[in-house]
């Protein structure tokens, strides 16, 4: 029995999120099926990230038990063959059979895309926020500042939380221009529910120049949901990557 | 009785292409049932480019006639109203009442998106095409240069055409990488039927190493279809935008 380690790449608009659901259809679904077609096992992947309904995915983690003989490095491209085109695996590797994903150190990165217009663009709606007015990024980007290090970030959790702790670590908190878009990207050690997309809400906030940057330092220290701003829309949310400090 | 001009965006993975079709859902059909909708007229928008099916537009043009009273540069926000999310009017305004987007001067702009990998990415397959093997962008580049001028383009042209002349002038084409992105961009005073997706499939031959820059001379001077490459897939195809010099 060996485990093997997956990358996947999704876009989630027409996924109901990450997680196995009844009558709904899921990234980690298609890839217990996809795998069930290709070696006749019946596998539940193991997610390092559930994302929500809407968010993509560039390189989130899947791990699975397997006694195929099919060459790790390969499983990739077989995979791929069962797997429908808004689900795509994009590497495929051997670990340790007791690596777990979600039980293990991780930085993850996420990014929130937003494209400021006064109508929708087509060509864009899947993977971005539209927001209707300006935003002044160089303020956004001061705000973002007071979120790196290690904080309670209580205020950015939804209320609905079931984390044990709040406090959480976040490595790099930046917000600039990419074209036309405008980009906030978090780099950090665990997220909590919800935790990036009211982050991009109230960055959002400070852009409009409803808050100021430094509303976001008196968020953070009063660890009060109600204090941030809403929670943005999830299409504008992508999981760029996940590193494992302690694999290989 | 006014004529309106709007600018159209539209993802064109789900249309069955630009010109309203029975039975089928087209960009224009779409956009015909939204200012009926609107303005309780029946009308029939004359489009500048009736793009193929699977084709996307960032800039496609569009007129119709109305008693509307609604001021022209708002009819954008109206009719995006009643429009389905994969379309999108961008600018509206009122021109000449003979004023006609496929019988005056105009200049088109497209954009053919190519990204390099062995996997598909889902997040590109609906705007770019997936080339499996890697491509040498400065031969595709040298290339595209010969096609720059007014040449007989017969041989980069569909055999079912009904064009009178196969002769166009090509003012630009050049090929540049944008982000991990190949991106082949050409700008003319009118295409052939399928003439910029086959530009693009013979283009892709000589980045393969295929075919050497200069044969693109040689398939130009031919004037037969048989020697240019295939007609690339229309996902990758995009029209950015179409100026007409006549209008103020």
């Amino acid at each position: 029995m060996r485990r093997i380690f997956l990358r996947v790449a999704y876009d989630g608009t027409d996924f109901h999120g990450w997680q196995v659901q009844p009558e709904e259809r899921s990234v980690e679904g298609e890839l217990n099926k996809a795998i069930k077609e290709l070696t006749g096992e019946d596998v539940e992947v193991i997610g390092a990230s559930r994302t929500d309904s809407g968010v993509h995915g560039l390189g989130n983690v899947a791990v699975f038990d397997t006694e195929s003989s099919i060459p790790a490095e390969k499983f990739m491209y077989a995979i791929n063959t069962y797997l429908p085109e808004d689900v795509s695996v994009v590497e495929s590797k051997e670990v340790a059979s007791d690596f777990h994903p979600r039980h293990c150190d991780s930085i993850k990165t996420y990014e929130y895309r937003i494209y400021v217009s006064r109508v929708n663009d087509p060509l864009k709606r899947r993977t971005a926020y539209r927001c209707p007015v300006d935003l002044n990024v160089e303020k956004m980007d001061e705000a973002a500042g007071y979120l790196v290090g290690e904080h309670d970030f209580k205020s950015f959790c939804c209320v609905r939380t079931q984390a044990e702790t709040t406090v959480r670590t976040l490595y790099s908190a930046s917000v600039f221009h990419d074209d036309e878009d405008i980009v906030i990207r978090v780099t950090g050690a665990g997220f909590l529910y919800n935790m990036v997309r009211i982050i991009a809400g109230s960055l959002m906030e400070v852009g409009m120049g409803k808050r100021e940057p430094s509303h976001i330092k008196e968020v953070l220290e009063g660890t009060d949901r109600t204090l941030a701003g809403p929670t943005a829309e999830a299409c504008g949310l992508t999981l760029i990557g996940i590193e494992f400090p302690g694999l290989e």
